[in-house]
């Protein structure tokens, strides 16, 4: 028996997993089962990677959403809209949708999954966090046993090969974007990844996974890599550290509530770090739980293979289900998105951090007693203070805290800035 | 609802399950809905770490498999019998079974899953590899869209703590096995684990599972690593290598037919590669597929918590779907064992691999000339060949080949084995 599947979307990932589709042999029986009955595309004439048969590609999104010969709907449009009323529309048309977009579930998740659980259809979006890497589905399906405590991400690739290169090479930033966007790791406009936006998308939708609650998008707190200097993944090599954008969920420990830290930011990693390793465009996610403790998942985060690799498996799933249980089956709760509340999420000067942060100064030995006090003054310990080198005549001193309160540090920071023989503070980081 | 289970043992694995099912809060909903109704034990008197009511335990196995209030059986025996019988009875009584036991799956999982595909019940398997790793699931569930090149695997913590004290402290086999059995992480007969069985049925199970077809346990190739010394760790460290016990599944290159290569043994890996760096007790499974590329899985390969996570999410997952779908639905076709035929596994002297052996010999210059011929008579084509130290009066020579067929290498040692002025062959190895 075929199922029948309407793709949105006929670019790099619609492509790829349309060439799964049309090439069954040698992988599971189920794939040979699917069929593709429509495919929703801008232009028709546009040249193809893939041989479809013309009469299926249309140019009508919304006629593949209200087909009733079609079981599953696989969005690859990505974007906002109409990425989210198509999904929208058919669930709607009691359609099951396969999904890679994490900007629309990030941000509308609540909504669409709403309505999925009233219609009785399933949610997918494996390929939307981590490209080929299983994790959503590990995380639904393997993990929900134990209490999720931290889930550490290196979820964009784009960044993660910028940092890479920088590392490497001891290229600055702008010189390795350039040569990124030359061989197609970064968008003309990149934003999205360079920034941290991407990997905020990806970690909302683990987080909400992981701990069990709906996640507001704009809870997450995040910064991006156009800061990171040359001469800080130096200073950080030195100090035993590699920097990597790292995306944050994790039991806020400082206390007792039900809150979580949300974050995306630069971070320096211990050399020795189970992601310190993680190098290029691969992408890695490292989750810990009570009783299970660290399981690292690792992989190609990106590009066509891979991510049509999890969409695929998605149709799949549901291809499964509906053969074993029919259409008329209820939910199974870890497949469906069961949680109705929200996730309380700390403020960003509630939590606990290490810092590094980097000085340029006049006086050196008058000056280091100064940030000492000012530190002191707000409670901010500090685990070291090197003058690790000169630039331009100044002083450049590095400094690294122990666990503090971020609103402290900020404080601290601010009565540093206002102090005569502080130039200037040209990088401020946080430690894992 | 709550769905009742019955527990065969309650060692370390069964505690840990036990614990994470009295304490629901914190993890999935569905983990409540999980009642423990029956515990079978050797001995009712045993002082236990867990709380629980004593009028569960029982020493009547069979009443637990018969009980007609349970849904699901969790087998945590281990060894051969009686599990496989008291996993038979529980799936002609209509139960879901849930197992830890690689041993037996790895032997007798063509008479289970037939007798499970007859009767409409699933056999899940999550914790019999990697202990806490999810890779059975994401295997069935997640990485069926592919074609899959191979499977490796660092799945076996005793040797993998072994190999990884002997190389970070330059420690003899012996020695490491003395402490690994002091702290528990070696079993006083050490067999299974340091000659590779374990592993070996472990690799059965992902290859079945990877490749779509069932595997005799016995057609695994199967080398420990008690003859590993330090003398060859510290020369593979020196050549770029570290030396692991790796479970081998794959694609076998060497002819379009449909064999596979299926082995365990020590294996000189380079330093770069994603398994090199996974140490002490801790296992890794990388898999490899069209059109997905490399993806790891890595985290506790064994352990209370760890195991007890993985049976319970397959509890879970058992539950999830009777919520869903109810007792009546026909077997999910990717969670079910589908296949039927067997996979056609080459023999080890047909294979081809780069090799690397250790050669003690009275007379270097000529000797080197003589492994040279000797070699080259058998089309095998060397790498290199270093005079490496002295022992006892005799020249150490390796020899690291390229990648020949197995049948050769072996009839070109029995060659050299004769030479005059070779004394002895103290090692060979594969370098991946």
């Amino acid at each position: 028996m075929a199922f029948k599947i309407g793709l949105l979307g006929l670019g790099v990932v619609g492509t790829g997993a349309a060439k799964i589709l049309l090439d069954p042999v040698g992988r599971h029986p189920v794939v040979g089962e699917i069929e593709i009955h429509r495919v929703g595309v801008r232009s028709i004439d546009r040249p193809r990677d893939v041989d479809l048969p013309p009469h299926l590609l249309t140019t009508d999104l919304e006629s593949i959403v209200r087909d009733p010969e079609i079981d599953i709907v696989v969005e690859l449009l990505g974007g906002l809209e109409p990425a989210r009323s198509l999904i929208l529309e058919a669930i709607e048309h009691g359609k099951h949708v396969v999904t890679a977009n994490k900007a629309v579930i990030a941000r509308f998740g609540d909504e669409i999954y709403a309505r999925a659980n009233e219609k009785g259809v399933y949610v997918l979006l494996e390929a939307s966090v981590g490209g080929g890497i299983p994790v959503i589905k590990p995380l639904k399906q393997s993990l929900g046993a134990n209490r999720i405590t931290s889930i550490l991400g290196i979820v964009n690739g784009t960044t993660n090969y910028i940092l890479t290169e920088m590392t490497q090479k001891g290229a600055d930033f702008a010189e390795v974007l350039a040569v990124a966007q030359k061989l197609g790791y970064a968008e003309a406009d990149p934003t999205a990844d360079v920034d941290g936006l991407d990997a905020a998308d990806k970690i909302a939708i683990l987080a909400s996974l992981g701990f069990g609650g709906r996640v507001k998008r704009e809870d997450v707190y995040c910064e991006g890599i156009r800061k990171i200097s040359a001469v800080d993944i130096t200073y950080a090599d030195r100090l035993g550290f590699v920097i990597k954008l790292l995306a944050i969920a994790k039991d806020s420990v400082e206390d007792d509530s039900d809150t979580l830290e949300l974050r995306v930011h630069p971070t320096l990693l211990p050399k020795t770090h189970p992601l310190a390793n993680i190098n290029g465009v691969y992408n890695a996610i490292l989750v810990e739980g009570e009783p299970l403790g660290q399981v690292m998942f690792y992989g190609p985060g990106a590009g066509s293979g891979p991510t049509a690799s999890a969409v695929v498996s998605d149709v799949m799933n549901i291809v499964g289900i509906l053969q074993s249980s029919g259409k008329t089956a209820t939910l199974d709760p870890l497949l469906s998105c069961t949680h109705q509340h929200y996730c309380q999420i700390a403020p960003i000067e509630e939590l606990y951090s290490r810092f590094y942060a980097r000085f340029l100064c006049e006086d050196v030995p008058g000056v280091i007693g100064h940030l000492g006090t000012a530190f002191g003054d707000h409670s901010v310990s500090l685990e070291s203070v090197v003058q690790i080198g000169f630039q331009g005549g100044l002083a450049e001193i590095v400094v690294v805290t122990h666990n503090v309160r971020e609103g402290n540090f900020r404080e601290a920071l601010r009565a540093i800035d206002s102090l005569d023989a502080i130039h200037s503070i040209p990088s401020i980081l946080r430690v894992l």
